[in-house]
């Protein structure tokens, strides 16, 4: 029987994302661990930074996800409403965290450093776990199964690699991509045929259009790596067939 | 009174984006131009390839947004599964468009080019308008307010561009961004006074930790020019105070 893989949602909390100022890249990094991981990531959403709402999705989507991610909106300013949400939405108070004041302490040099922003940031929702902060000191948090990280990209990273190991993972998800520069349309039917007597693998078609240049890649997804093979021969077969000139079958995972 | 801003939600439909194979770029551009056109983005949702998870999305997100845009998914192969789900959402069929083949007819040459592939294409939602797209022929739609474009950048950018003009506009939204090296936690308790005497500027806060080089951009952003100009004074004041030195006011809008 096939192992169910663990699902996740991510959470990306910040106005300058929607706003267009800033484009998110923790999204991509998050999605690529959860995946070498074997965990599926199943959404990804961007919120503004308003307290009911954060709640809301919270609440949503960490009773239907194995593990919720979220990033941004856990530093000194005004704006950075995550952690009192997030213990909202648990119904848990969010109070000053003695190991977190500690790791800060450590971090700045001496408690006198601590003024009431810094102090803000060693606030996590009672019960709460400490995801450590290597760039900048202030802790991210785990309570229950919603993983609270920085939006900073560097800190967001850091955390999530501090994160990783302490995730159940699933069977590994292996990749099979190949190219070739046949139309979709024209792979279109065939393709679809091959889909349909491999429902454990995923089939995906990535068409591109650059200057000058056409071409389209067939990504195959899936955790049996033999069927996996199987079917990305098959797919190699039906571009040749076809009349394309399929590119080496590059695989990952 | 203030004129209310129409808002929208953006729904990207692609495993590619969950599996971090792919980095999404159309989310900022998206964001970006709806925002020069005074319409506040308030949510992005990334959704895997799934039928029921497109037209739930979908459902909840038109019923509570002025506009809802949706990329990805209306290509020719078994993946693309965005017409259909939008049909689905609506109550109407999916059914061949006479103005759709004629575009593609007109792209494509001529009618015996159609192969089943491409005439997938032609398929929209019964009652549906197109969005024509200069890149690849096959074209976007228009159901109701859901605004429907492809996933490949170069086609969904174009398709976009050629919706921005069909959009009610709100209220120009003008920033104002000023950077300084101070820390976030040393403007903190400032910033929020601030932030509470302008209720109709929202303020944002946006440290980076790159090497050697610690910064915070502070960002402003409202309809109203001349209380942005009055805020943004005060923040720069504020740096200075502190004893940073706050770098020019950039305004953009």
């Amino acid at each position: 029987m096939t192992q169910l893989s663990p699902t996740a949602a991510l959470i990306i909390i910040g106005n300058e994302i929607l706003s267009g100022r800033t484009h998110d890249t923790n999204g991509k990094y998050i999605a690529e661990k959860l995946t070498a991981q074997g965990i599926r990531l199943r959404e990804i959403r961007v919120v503004p930074d308003v307290k009911d709402i954060i709640i809301k999705t919270v609440n949503e989507l960490k009773a239907r996800e194995t593990y919720v991610f979220t990033t941004g909106g856990i530093g000194p300013t005004h704006d950075d409403i995550t952690a009192d949400s997030i213990a909202e939405a648990f119904g848990v108070e969010n109070t000053l965290n003695e190991d977190a004041r500690q790791m800060l302490i450590n971090y700045y040099g001496s408690e006198t450093d601590l003024n009431e922003g810094r102090l803000k940031m060693a606030k996590v929702p009672v019960g709460a776990s400490l995801i450590s902060n290597p760039v900048s000191g202030a802790p991210g948090f785990i309570m229950g199964n919603v993983y609270t990280m920085a939006g900073v990209p560097r800190i967001c990273q850091a955390m999530m690699d501090n994160v990783a190991s302490m995730l159940t993972t699933g069977p590994k998800i292996y990749s099979a991509s190949i190219s070739c520069s046949l139309g979709e349309s024209r792979i279109a039917h065939d393709l679809e045929e091959i889909q349909s007597r491999y429902a454990e693998i995923e089939i995906g078609s990535y068409p591109h259009y650059r200057a000058n240049n056409v071409g389209l890649s067939i990504v195959l997804r899936g955790t049996d790596r033999a069927l996996l093979e199987k079917s990305a021969g098959e797919v190699a077969s039906m571009i040749h067939k076809l009349g394309g000139e399929p590119g080496g079958i590059e695989y990952s995972g």
